[in-house]
């Protein structure tokens, strides 16, 4: 009995030193942000979250108000050479193109089956309104979603071959993993269609489907054959972008963000309504300066238009990414 | 050395025998829902949660999955004799008289302030918005928060002389709890007002602002002074009512909840989608039943109308609580 006892002992006495030196090893050695350059962004973000979270800082904040909001389309993945749902929405006038004999006289459609694409963004706003509820309404959320999770499946990245879905910035998914570590609610405030995303954003970046808010078609309820479906109908319901950013944080969250992050002067509003206010706040924009990783783009670009997030950033005390110094790693796959 | 090494081993396994006791006892004794009896209702819930709870089960739900919705006038608080956030609307009337003496020739206010709230509700849905908008908007957002937290902190129920986020259920808080003990998510989805619930849910339920769903009125953003602020306007931007339940919850949520909690025909839509969906479904109407107590109506009420529920209810396999049965306690303050 008593060698049991002290055998017992023993192995408890050596589990507790494994442990203790198993967790030791791994704080020293982990760096939450190991694709982040050592230079003032990273330090900026790890020096914010320290004194919100450390309880003995007078700007400590409690988990529930910890809420981060992130732009998607070249924040969260790339958006060249264009918003990677507008490519998904000429690829589905293609493939419905056999049921649409007339789109080959009208435009822009006529245009898309052409393989002139700019052509047909040409027509502006009614037209890409157009080409939108042509390939986004008319069908339930479910058979919506499965369409898309089937493009996503498929469909390669025309420069890198790469999956959409690999076309995300491994910064940002350490940063959501570090913030959430952190008792960080991550949530994604975007242009895009928030059913869209809602297809591919929790297995990919981690947010669930409730923390993710967007631009959104109307829906309408119905029951067919005694099955109740949400149709989506070709009308607009919210478009969150610019000031809606703020209107849309609010209707889905209720609370202010004490982080946003965008890259885009569509995300403006969002981070000039985080910042503003009480108590610590963060605001950071991505700036794409990486022609040879990544792109290089800001005021003059078609998509992600950045000019006063430069202009004002810095004197509103915004952190700008130098995305070609600062990031040390920007996609995934660089890694293998 | 060796006294010692005995001396840590026999207070480790006294720790350990002591936890085992503690934990064994603790199970035994807690009952998550004492407040209700245990009748139908009750096991129905709790069979519910232990099936999809048990990793083991055939019908088990992951966490993030456990998606529950609630009602919230009439099945987490009282409704009678009218919706509180219709009193809320008519106290702040008064209190705003002053500043609006044309009121006093102007229906449907002028009934308000001669005291007949009957009569200025008489004017229908077109009198209700006029009144709604002229107390619920030309604020900012946090303006509002701050009007509705004044009014709870000092209005008193008509009938019980309570506050009233005092006139709340303990059976569905008990509930709330006892489904967030087992990894569910709560949500509110609401025909009241979303800003109207967000300055008291969360401290009375325990539900965070960016769990709540409930009708709006539409904001816009704007900066005064160097300052941003969300101005509500006197406009619907969505009611979260009857088939807007679903909408509004496919707009938050962006998932099916397994489990819906109503208590009048303007949830029927909620628990219709809700146990639709594949899997292990729960649906749960709240029947007012007991006069004495609370109120008893249904059919013919002007408040929380309840028919089809009932008619349809059973069939569809939702449970029905029989207030007066199935609730050992209805409000908080009976327990003291």
């Amino acid at each position: 009995m008593k060698n049991q006892s002290q055998g017992f002992l023993r192995n408890t006495l050596s589990i507790a030193a494994a442990i203790l030196i198993i967790s030791g090893c791994a704080q020293a050695e982990s760096d939450p942000l190991p694709s982040w350059n050592d230079t003032g962004p990273k330090k900026a973000i790890v020096a914010f979250v320290e004194r919100v979270t450390d309880p003995r800082s007078p700007e400590f904040v409690p988990p529930a108000e910890r809420i981060a909001t992130f732009d998607n389309d070249g924040c969260l993945w790339a958006e060249q050479p264009l918003y990677f749902q507008a490519i998904f929405m000429f690829d589905r006038i293609e493939k419905l193109a056999a049921q649409h004999p007339e789109w080959n006289e009208k435009e822009p459609f006529a245009s898309v089956l052409k393989g002139d694409r700019k052509a047909a963004l040409a027509g502006g706003e009614k037209a890409l309104l157009e080409m939108a509820m042509a390939t986004h309404a008319g069908m339930t959320t479910g058979e919506f979603g499965q369409i898309v999770d089937e493009w996503l499946a498929t469909a390669k990245h025309p420069r890198t071959g790469r999956l959409y879905t690999e076309m995300v910035y491994q910064p940002m998914l350490e940063l959501l993993a570090y913030l959430r570590a952190n008792g960080f609610k991550t949530f994604i405030a975007s242009g895009g269609g928030i059913e869209f995303m809602r297809a591919w954003v929790e297995r990919v970046y981690g947010v669930p489907p409730e923390q993710i808010i967007g631009s959104s078609i109307k829906t309408k309820y119905e029951v067919r054959d005694g099955i109740p479906v949400l149709a989506r109908l070709p009308e607009l319901n919210f478009i969150d972008d610019k000031a809606g950013k703020p209107i849309g944080i609010n209707q889905h969250i209720g609370r202010r963000p004490i982080m946003a992050f965008g890259n885009s002067d569509g995300d403006f509003e969002m981070l000039e309504w985080t910042t503003a206010g009480p108590g610590l706040r963060f605001g950071l924009i991505v700036h794409h300066t990486d022609a040879e990783r990544e792109w290089a783009y800001d005021r003059e670009s078609h998509v992600g238009r950045l000019a006063r997030g430069l202009d004002e950033g810095p004197r509103r005390g915004w952190t700008i990414v130098n995305m070609k110094d600062d990031w040390r790693v920007i996609f995934p796959f660089e890694k293998r």
